[in-house]
């Protein structure tokens, strides 16, 4: 997604070779007209799958969420972030590992909202280990419900999350996808459909 | 605001005469095209205002505060909740108390993303006591900018908070005004222009 790509090379600031910060666009200051485009971009690569409910985590992966979710019609739930869980009662909860902040936190959905019948989407912001990704696929799978695809807007595609949700038969679409981040320069996955496009 | 106040009645779970939630629509599931027209109708309430920026709190105030962003064509900053903060550098922080998980929580927004020049709408999804609110308020006020509105989904007019609000010389929007929740019912403020319009 050419746009998103953009904004990255003109805003993320490179901390490490491990770490991009986008904090002028998506995870504390947040551009609307580009989370629009990136709901719109969602809904393309997805329309086609039936998808009933969007499944995110808070905070930065509500915004797009939430703008795929207009754009095709059904409704967002965000997974809450928990370092201790006292009441679990219906509640969907899954273990997820932040190797950014080196913690283990639990993650959690009501079960109320999610059936059986339900396809989910599941969107984040940023797919690197895909600890949070497989936490959200593991609630998801407890509801009973069918994970249909997993949607990111950014990949750091150096890193072992998205070959590994691919591994266990997951459809992923990362609207932005980077190959390295060395010497504090952002470099992306050459992508045949934009080039062509 | 019918939309929401015909959501609310329809529903929202009153826990007790204080605590009404709102989980299906709002603060764990997102009802997206609800969103888009919450942020309609606060762009409508402050489109003469000038706003050049939106403020607002994670979790659940980014929904409306994004559309709200997108239908004024502004930039959005949520302010993250922080148990603890070893770092501060270029952070403004405010100290926010809540009354429902009786704790004391650290507010912050980088600094960056505020200028002398902002002319800012605060908007979150529930005011109560206040404490949020004011907390952002702090925030803007440290920055430089100006505070042109709050922006509220439901508030409890119970509650002290919107007069003090008020009494601090703001303007208070609130898209949905609960007068009591008392015997397991939700009572609106009655709001003349609805009943008119």
């Amino acid at each position: 997604m050419r746009l998103l790509r953009e904004k990255i090379e003109q805003e993320g600031i490179v901390l490490s070779d491990g770490v991009l910060k986008v904090d002028s666009f998506l995870n504390h200051q947040i551009d609307p007209i580009l989370m629009k485009e990136i709901g719109l971009e969602f809904a393309r690569r997805f329309e086609a799958d039936g998808i009933t409910k969007i499944v995110t985590i808070e905070s930065s992966g509500i915004s797009p969420a939430v703008m795929a979710g207009l754009e095709l019609g059904v409704k967002v739930v965000f997974a809450r972030k928990r370092k201790s869980l006292t009441l679990t009662n219906n509640l969907l909860v899954s273990s997820v590992y932040s190797f950014t902040k080196q913690e283990e936190n639990n993650i959690a959905v009501s079960s109320q909202f999610l059936s059986q019948e339900d396809r989910v989407l599941i969107i984040d912001d940023f797919l690197a280990n895909g600890e949070a990704a497989k936490g959200l696929v593991d609630i998801v799978n407890q509801s009973g419900a069918t994970v249909t695809g997993i949607g990111i807007v950014i990949e750091k595609s150096f890193q072992k999350g998205a070959q590994e949700l691919v591994d266990l038969g997951h459809r992923v679409e990362s609207l932005a996808k980077i190959a390295s981040l060395k010497e504090g320069k952002v470099s992306f996955v050459e992508q045949l459909e934009e080039v062509t496009s």
